[in-house]
């Protein structure tokens, strides 16, 4: 199987993992069931929990325990997208070509539902306590389903996702010459890179990776997330480009302050190629190798849309 | 020291451990901290806490490990009351006399603080499994805060709390025929007595009591919880009844389907009283007994405003 082919098939296998773990819409609150389902089955690339099964991989693991945790940060993700949608925030009406949550829902289920991801990422996460089984090792597994669920609900809090949402609304409101270098990647950091991270990093812990080796793929994810996101910016002047014949994109006409505006598009390419550089050096650095980890991270930033 | 007394001190010692766990208001991210921390320090009973403390207590806890999970659940009622809170939900603008989190810092922002919230409470929550220390029975332990993780997930939840918001939304779009009994029970049971429930059995677990204690405390949390909503319903109608010489509450007003309004204000009255009497008989059934916590589910459900 090529690259694409064995993707596809990942795609698959994760969306069936988190099928699994999504509850039945039955009961009195059946509805923010249906908002639930509706939200987090509306497609999407299922790169989160690819990229902590192949992380796993990458130390050995082989157990079915990383698949509680692939499920929760995809409903983590994806609860984020439902908030992120309300008139309150973004006011999106349509996502991936389908209806937002609030404008099927309407805006009070799709807070609730939302609220219900989260939560749910959490309950469910929980359940790999419930697989640890009988060991001898009992207690160093019990730790390490402990410390990963640390890692999620850090990299998702303030201290990660939430904490670039919220530097990001304040950021809009800043007069743009306030929007420094510094913001900039402090942003990106935490909206964009922290789930990466949280996702290489759990699936490295739950394959008990040492922890020298978790640091290190934290700095690769770290790398990834910002390539990725640079990437994005450049896409949005480049592709206008060679469509348009001049730089119009939609961070332009938004006046968005992006990465290619402060440091320029040279630049801007230049440093893409060195985190994506650094982040496969790291990820090549370990005892084994994933080599459709090491593709995948690469297709992710070197992408043409 | 009497009751009042010593609930006063135990209010501010819950209080005390929960702002232990709060958030420092400084980086990029400082704007949803303060959003989060003014809408928790906003005052309340701080009932849920103690009620835990007060079960850990009853069981023999007398570590600092309960600490964690009181906190956190606190922060899962708080982020519930920002939430419920917003223009999109029930639109208050003020609570507690003072203005709601939405009505200070904005809408986006509000949402963003109450999912902060809830995620701070599960990264607070799994803060527990790094005070486990190194006992020899340190698998036991970490299954028993493993357990705990997972009940008050399960209680804040689609299956819990969050499933009697969804139920109660929805009622109110029915025809009032259609609010059956059954319903209004669910309702109570998740909206109010879940995160009681998970309060008690929380506390329990983390004392190491046996699953059947825990049990049973579930099903005096469900009566302490349902019995504290029924109340409310009656000192809506009879507190109105002693001023106004006539039954005109918020509810009647409101059009509200109630207890009081589906089983009458007698047999609520009895309710009550077998629904507490029953609580006070599996919270003295135990081996050990702790007197302050009987007498606080009493003052719960007797009170007269």
């Amino acid at each position: 199987m090529n690259f694409k082919e064995t993707l596809a098939e990942k795609t698959v296998h994760a969306e069936d993992v988190l099928t699994k773990y999504l509850p039945e819409e039955k009961g009195y609150q059946k509805k923010v069931i249906e908002s639930m389902n509706y939200s987090v089955l509306a497609g999407g690339k299922r790169l989160r929990p690819i990229l902590m099964e192949e992380s796993f991989r990458l130390f050995g693991g082989n157990s079915a325990i990383v698949e509680p945790f692939m499920a929760a940060l995809e409903m983590i993700h994806n609860y984020s997208l439902v908030h992120d949608d309300l008139p309150a925030m973004d006011n999106d009406e349509y996502r991936r070509g389908r209806k937002t949550t609030w404008n099927v829902y309407g805006e009070g289920m799709a807070v609730l539902a939302g609220d219900a991801l989260l939560n749910k990422a959490f309950e469910t996460a929980a359940e790999a306590f419930s697989m640890i089984g009988e060991a001898a090792d009992i207690a160093a597994r019990y730790a390490a389903v402990a410390k990963a669920l640390q890692i999620l609900a850090n990299k998702a809090g303030i201290y990660g996702m939430i904490g670039g949402q919220c530097a990001d609304i304040c950021a809009e409101e800043l007069p743009s010459d306030q929007v420094t270098k510094e913001l900039l990647w402090y942003i990106h950091k935490n909206k964009t890179a922290a789930l990466i991270e949280a996702a290489l990093m759990i699936g490295a812990v739950l394959a008990g990776a040492p922890d020298e080796a978790v640091k290190k793929l934290e700095q690769a994810a770290e790398n990834i997330g910002i390539a990725f996101q640079i990437q994005d910016d450049i896409l949005d002047v480049t592709s206008s480009l060679e469509v348009l014949g001049k730089p119009v994109g939609s961070d332009e006409k938004n006046h968005k302050v992006t990465y290619v505006r402060l440091n320029g598009l040279e630049q801007s390419k230049k440093d893409v190629e060195a985190l994506s550089e650094e982040a496969l050096k790291i990820l090549s650095s370990f005892d084994r190798r994933n080599e459709f980890l090491e593709d995948l991270v690469r297709a992710l930033i070197t992408r043409e849309k």
